[in-house]
């Protein structure tokens, strides 16, 4: 973000900034019909309203003026205040559960940096202390920063680097980690997670923020604090996600490593359990569950570790028309294991099929999956599956293609020989294939009449 | 199918069967402690329950009977007998609106022939009046099959054919057109007649079957009523999927053609709006609108074509550690569009830019959408989103990744200019871009504290 830019503002509220020749990151004072206000003028995102001007307050809350009550900003004379959030000693207790932190990247709290405009992340226990104070009242924390990167640039050696960075610190006594993340591709690692740790003995919870926290709007104390709850308290000893469940702030859910998706560029709800329900809610210091199969908190299972992973692999998204060279291609250049998103229950067209079966001739092993989420491959059903699985596909029951994705790079750190890779993948480790998939886990405006008619009631045209 | 297999039976209901050695497709009366039973033994589908033998009674109707219940199955000595449905002339009324029924393939309405075991379409008027005898209450109907293809064969050829006979048929004086087509890629298809059916007079509205009418629970009779219907009486002119609402049969939904995504493999209810919401819903002869911006039904209205079509377009569906090989070969085998479909607010890994660079300053045209189906693309909000913009790559707003495959197949087949693509392509011809999401458009589950509360209280371990 640049110091002089107006940036996220349009509009009328830009227009305001304008008339009073002020920029985003100017400290003013604020004259409206409803009082002064002294602050820090917040840049907004792509898709805020263009009806308000968003001022750090000295009190370090944000507030949102409606142009309309706008009557004049004045920049204050001196530039060389900065917003800082205060740091102090992490206090500690013997008495609460030990937690630690990694970061890989992303904004999970962060602090304004007047001078230069920068964001800067908030990491350190002080600096975490300072910002979410509520931090303190859960446990005692430490903080360790593994690696610096947005989320769409993590690799499968971030994937192993991590997984090692929680055995060591599970294994020096932490009663639950939390890892700060991207929300990009965190459903990515938090799959990489659930099969490279094979067991843990305490919670292992992902958490992000779809807003920083210089946004009025931000989700980043809330995801840190509901995350830090879960695994200081929860007897939740898996890989989840922990994230907003409504857009509003009312709750977070925590969602299985292996079955959940972003499923919205934006919403602070974006994180969803595909086709199964979420494990539990957290809200205000309570775990609600809402699944009973989930693998329990015990200190003495061992924390073990299967790191493996061979990154020839590669997703394929079918659309109708493909062509064989999108096949062909993968072969020629050494990829070794391929994931479909097919249509329907698992269908890919008939010009494919040549390549396909030179494939899997050659030793390639292809895996299908289906492009709709939700529900299985069911290659029985049609002649066409059946055709497709004799070329050698393998239908991949309900693993979302990610996961297989993920997965399958896994399976092939491990074997290559062709009935073992296909045993692997259709094996569930980490919850990834499930029996069924439950009515609740599919989408809205399908719960019948009842709620369709509520929905239509409150239409007014 | 084949005539001697037990298909889809399994557990209790597989071992009845063997037990008294009879296979599907045979000609039986069945003794229970309900009664005897005379009919065709009907395959199940691979997610029936194990506990439920089905018959398709002489009278037509199929029955499930509890394998608990079954004393015994006797086959009938004749093997002669065969299960047709009745076919009758399809009746004329001058006063009822005029339908044609196009078929692409995809089973609408189907019977059994016993002595194959094979499932014949019904198509001809005479046929599906014997099937669907509600139609002739509805309309007079026309039909002209096309095509027979599996909908994951269909191609661009099958795109502008199916645009073209839509023409003359409108211009013949139809006043609805329904579409029987495959549902692994109807969306697909609809969206490439939003853009290939510039306008129309009429209603035009696809529709298909998740189970055929061989089964049970299939959803084709109630769809193709709630689609005739649709064509022959509602107020839209314009492409739609008219498929079940919810689970049950209470309701269908009428979703726009380029905002409309298969959502499960198995549901009826698969076909849902994306970050909108449907247009209407039909029900027992009833269209309720949920919207209220859509084409009108106008006599006036002509119906203009534009069946351009250049093929070489693909979809890219990003994954971390995604290698710019995936990249360059499409670029080295003449691809001219790709559509990204990225994480987050649309992004890629650093190591594809060289490789973007290179697609995009060698004339392919590239545009990102966003692999979480809800929400837009905003490549303004991060350096690397601005990064990748500065590499050539175009945010395509919130397309679908689907949708926007078509559209710049579509597109290519006007233009390669560069500025004028990306005009075309962020100019929305069909309601595929739109100016904001409803929240009414998203996911279940995230309604709010009541909804959950609700949810949490039906829980019972």
């Amino acid at each position: 973000m640049s110091k002089k830019s107006n940036s996220g503002y349009k509009g009328a509220a830009l227009s305001v900034l304008k008339n009073f020749d002020v920029n985003v990151w100017g400290d003013v004072r604020i004259t409206t019909s409803d009082g002064e206000f002294s602050g820090i003028i917040l840049p907004r995102s792509e898709i805020a309203d263009d009806r308000h001007v968003v001022l750090k307050l000295t009190t370090g809350y944000n507030i949102g003026l409606e142009v309309g009550t706008i009557e004049e900003i004045e920049e204050h004379g001196s530039k060389e205040a900065h917003y800082k959030i205060p740091e102090k000693e992490f206090p500690f207790d013997p008495v609460k559960p030990n937690v630690v932190l990694l970061g890989t990247g992303g904004t999970i709290a962060s602090r304004l940096d007047y001078r230069s405009g920068a964001v800067i992340p908030a990491f350190s226990p002080g600096e975490l202390y300072g910002a979410v104070p509520e931090l303190a009242d859960i446990c005692n924390l430490k903080t360790d920063k593994l690696y610096g990167v947005f989320s769409e640039n993590i690799t499968p050696e971030h994937w192993s680097g991590t997984a090692e960075a929680i055995k060591r610190e599970v294994d020096n006594g932490a009663d639950g980690i939390v890892i700060g993340h991207g929300t990009d591709t965190m459903h990515y690692t938090a799959a990489a997670l659930s099969f490279m740790v094979k067991s843990t003995p305490v919670p292992i919870v992902m958490v992000g923020s779809q807003r920083s926290s210089d946004r009025p709007s931000s989700d980043a104390a809330l995801n840190l604090i509901n995350a830090t709850w879960t695994a200081a308290y929860s007897d939740i000893a898996e890989v989840m996600v922990c994230m907003f469940g409504p857009t509003s702030d009312e709750y977070a859910l925590l969602h299985r490593g292996t079955r959940v998706r972003k499923m919205h560029s934006s919403y602070r709800s974006t994180f969803r359990t595909i086709g199964d329900t979420p494990i539990a809610r957290v809200s205000g210091g309570e775990i609600n569950l809402i699944k009973k199969d989930y693998r329990r908190r015990n200190p003495e299972t061992p924390l073990e570790l299967d790191t493996v992973f061979d990154d020839r692999v590669s997703i394929v998204y079918y659309y109708p028309n493909m062509q064989p060279d999108i096949i062909d291609s993968l072969v020629d250049n050494g990829y070794k294991g391929i994931v479909i998103a097919g249509t329907g229950l698992g269908h890919v067209n008939k010009p494919l099929y040549p390549s396909l079966k030179r494939a899997c001739d050659s030793g390639v092993h292809i895996f299908m999956t289906v492009e709709t989420l939700w529900g299985y491959v069911q290659m029985y059903v049609y002649d066409t599956g059946r055709d497709i699985m004799e070329l050698g596909v393998v239908p991949g029951a309900n693993m979302l293609p990610e996961v297989a994705y993920v997965k399958l790079g896994w399976v092939l750190g491990h074997t290559h020989d062709r009935e073992k890779v296909a045993e692997m993948m259709l094996t569930p480790y980490a919850g990834e294939i499930t029996e069924r998939e439950t009515i609740d886990g599919y989408l809205i405006m399908q719960g019948g009449l009842p709620e369709m008619e509520k929905f239509l009631k409150n239409i007014h045209f």
